[in-house]
């Protein structure tokens, strides 16, 4: 049958099976903003019927940057389904690259939460195609914005039903930009097959569940990928959202989890590591409901897993992927072959991503595009299909030449190794991996090990010039006062070969993050080079390859 | 990204991340069969090679006529992913159903167990483009096939690994004919896409929740709309399969789920009403593996569902669908605002088939196609859409043109109502309802409640033609010795208005079925014609919109 995947048949299937269930949304007054599907689906109606009338063309874009509330909601759909586009923009960008990527992107309208005005302000005279400024408020607060209108105000008096169009499945729905280590952000343009498709996979209970029974809080930014997606899976399952707002703090969250009694929350690790030491500190805490915890950036420590399993009975599920991958690859999939493990076992497996999730490839291949073996040490590069994956950068030819291979597979850009219980492991980014001596050094190993270390708050290695051996691992540390080079390096040698080790320790107060809050590697790199140039060759004691010939 | 989906990536999948994992089958002779997804990938290859020094060409199509087991599976697999397609042939059809089917779907090949190849040997003459019978077996026994070869020797020597073709998603993979209980068999032919999309669904928890860990066990026939479907879907997800073979019996279906611990097991109502009376039988038998049991075709009684549910920990997933939807378009779900009514209510709701699965949208229309209130009571057609649904009937545009809608929707020809939880109900098929006075009485709630009564085995009610209400009902009931149309009467009147009640009651040894085990109505309604005509006026004691006027 000719059926096209489309989010409109999201929207609609939340609406009508299951228009009673209900929209969250914490306020910035701290009240709560309540409704239902239904509610939703007439204001989205009605936000289609404004774009008509405005005049938006069918693949038009238009900008949103907001936090994770009610109206950005209205936004995932709107747009899309009546055949337009929604690029979802990070304000934490450097505002040099917001005016490339709405510029590049081309976005007519610009929906802006009130907190982010002064951002768009600062750079609207360099913003070249946006027409109309629309703040996710009732009024329009005191601004230069020209010419600007509320959301309510734009939405008002249009009708509550609309007539969908049928779109072809590989309609553009919405792009996101990707945060870009290095360079600007590339454009990554999602198909309403791709990300009805990553919508149906998560419902499987080998990937996240998503189900109609499930209450969905997303601490996950709305903006960053699509808020993992799930704002699209939790709709065609009609499982109830909770949206935090502003309100992202540990409080709240504990707070939300309770009060709305969340099944399944999402966030970065180092929350749930935070939210464990909360709930010590704070005995009425209580994030019982929660069935489940999706994670996913990085890997949660063991400990910490294994108490989220014991005391909340709510399993960290582990997610990887990226902005090109809508963002979803691999998740936790505990097989039965790794049940019968004894239980350290499962749990430092469990530390890995895990294994493709329903719906992805995966394939390690070398730097000559050979297959590498699945046998857990040897390393390749991370490359994947999938309907949800991108086929390439928005208007970028080079970078698309770059990231895909001939025969059709995205290349990530990651490093890793898979294992023969069918584990993904990342080991690095290619881009971040020290290749020394003809060998590769991982820095996330490095990182993880430094930070497993009691006194150590943060550690970011960083790949630079040496003049023998190519590339030498350099530490940046925070630690706390008691912490040396010595223990370090003493504490590094328990679990690494002595070539593996850091050249040189930095001891700093703080590591700078990306816009998205990663190490920013790049700019370590680049003011040790400005600083040091290369190291010299007396900085390694031993020669990389010594541990191999 | 480009990428097709086909079952040549649910069996890749299996392979390459579940390669281990084992298919069990129950051999004739009382033994088993057992590989792994890893052994069965080297002889699907092998298959697909032997299909191409044979001369297959891409499209075209092989019958197979075979029970439950490795061979069959293989075959649902080797000419699929290798460019061609399977027609599932039923062995209980009419010979001259056969023939119609195989001789229309252009069948080049057949596959055959042993215990069909009579069947086969008495319409050999009439194939009209089969060129080679394969035997599913290890040698050929006697028999007048010609040519005629067994399946070992076809794919021997072949091959281990094959190069599958890059197949657009929209190709056929397989055609399975509708049992028809008017006229002939109609084709549905099936995609890639169709069917990998339900196998992917199959795993959302909101489904039937395929997974890694699941055994499966199919009772029902792999020769039955792909055997629901289930082993595409197992493939997909990594589950081991248990193929009983010809020991469908409940002795047999209970040993397997014990020794082989099946979690899943799939077969019509009856057989879980029977295996409960087996188990109060057999103080040894046990199927406490099971975790949850698939069944449809009818309602299992609240009083079984209840009973799995509470003494076996396993609910009984209730499925609704037909040929035409690769079967599947509704399944139980019992939603968040069911779990809060009182459990009685909540055993009546799951008595109906329960709410569109993802992936299927359903609705109801009138006689005018006008939409019918979803307020349990008003019936209307069921039409569905779905992208396994099928748009058209192989090769038969008249039928084509009467089962579709202008704007795309199938016509099920099964009328229901669908209630303010969103429960579908299934009241009747279009053909069998029957037309009374300009009212519609259900001949299958009539069924229901008949055998509801303790002395009656079996019933099924039929229309037959009326002197001056167009259409009255007349059941059929093969009863204990007490059982009395009297009581039969009252028993009805508790329940349903008095025009409602049949005409005539038939007390009869058997009521004969269809080659799927349905009740034959049109044979039954054939027969009493023949021998009654119409019924006279005087049959009915009251007219039928009384109830009404």
């Amino acid at each position: 049958m000719d059926y096209d995947l489309t989010l409109t048949k999201t929207l609609t299937r939340a609406t009508d099976q299951f228009g009673h269930k209900e929209i969250v949304t914490k306020l910035d007054d701290g009240g709560y903003h309540r409704y239902t599907y239904a509610d939703a689906y007439e204001r989205i109606c009605q936000l289609a019927h404004a774009l008509d009338e405005y005049g938006l063309e069918r693949g038009d874009r238009v900008s949103v940057m907001a936090v994770n509330h009610y109206r950005h909601y209205e936004l995932y759909y709107g747009p899309s389904c009546s055949g337009r586009s929604i690029h979802m923009t990070n304000h934490r960008l450097p505002e040099e690259h917001l005016v490339t990527i709405i510029n590049e992107a081309e976005d007519r309208l610009l929906f802006v939460d009130p907190a982010f005005i002064e951002t768009i302000e600062s750079i609207e005279a360099e913003l070249e195609t946006v027409e109309q400024y629309v703040v996710l408020d009732d009024t329009v607060p005191d601004t230069t914005l020209s010419p600007v209108t509320d959301y309510e105000s734009f939405i008002d008096g249009h009708p509550t039903e609309y007539e969908w169009p049928d779109l072809d499945e590989e309609t553009e729905c919405g792009i996101c930009y990707t945060s870009g280590t290095t360079g600007l952000p590339k454009g990554a343009s999602y198909s309403h097959r791709g990300l009805y498709l990553l919508s149906l996979s998560y419902g499987a209970r080998d990937s996240f569940g998503i189900c109609e029974e499930d209450v969905i809080l997303p601490v996950v930014p709305m903006f960053h990928v699509n808020g993992w997606s799930l704002p699209y899976s939790g709709t065609l399952y009609g499982s109830s959202f909770v949206l935090p707002g502003t309100h992202t703090d540990l409080e709240s969250i504990e707070e939300l989890i309770r009060e709305e009694s969340v099944t399944i929350a999402a966030a970065v690790p180092t929350i749930w590591t935070e939210m464990a030491s909360y709930i010590d500190d704070n005995p009425t805490a209580d994030i019982s409901t929660l069935d489940r915890i999706l994670t996913g950036g990085s890997s949660p420590p063991p400990a910490i897993m294994r108490r989220f399993d014991e005391e909340f009975d709510a399993p960290i599920i582990q997610g990887y992927g990226m902005t090109e991958a809508s963002p979803h690859l691999v998740n936790t999939l505990v097989t039965t072959e790794v049940q019968d493990l004894p239980e350290e076992e499962q749990y430092d497996l469990r530390t890995k991503p895990g294994q493709p999730t329903p719906g992805a490839e995966l394939r390690l291949r070398d730097e000559d595009g050979d297959p590498v073996p699945h046998d857990g040490e040897s390393t390749g590069e991370i490359q994947a299909r999938s309907p949800w994956v991108i086929d390439e950068y928005y208007a970028r030819p080079e970078a698309t030449q770059e990231s895909f291979t001939d025969d059709g597979w995205f290349k990530t850009g990651d490093i890793g190794t898979i294992d023969e219980y069918g584990y993904l492991d990342v080991v690095d980014r290619v881009d971040d991996i020290i290749k020394s001596g003809g060998e590769w050094i991982s820095s996330v190993e490095l990182e993880n090990e430094l930070m497993a270390h009691g006194d150590v708050v943060e550690a970011s290695v960083v790949s630079v010039d040496h003049e023998r051996w190519q590339e030498r691992p350099v530490a940046y540390v925070v630690g706390g006062d008691g912490v040396t080079e010595d223990a370090l390096r003493n504490h590094l040698l328990d679990r690494f070969p002595k070539w593996w080790l850091p050249d040189l320790f930095v001891f700093t107060d703080e590591i700078p993050r990306t816009s998205t809050g990663k190490y920013d590697k790049q700019s370590l790199r680049t003011a040790f080079q400005h600083e040091h140039g290369s190291l010299p060759i007396e900085s390694s004691g031993e020669p990389p390859r010594s541990h191999k010939d």
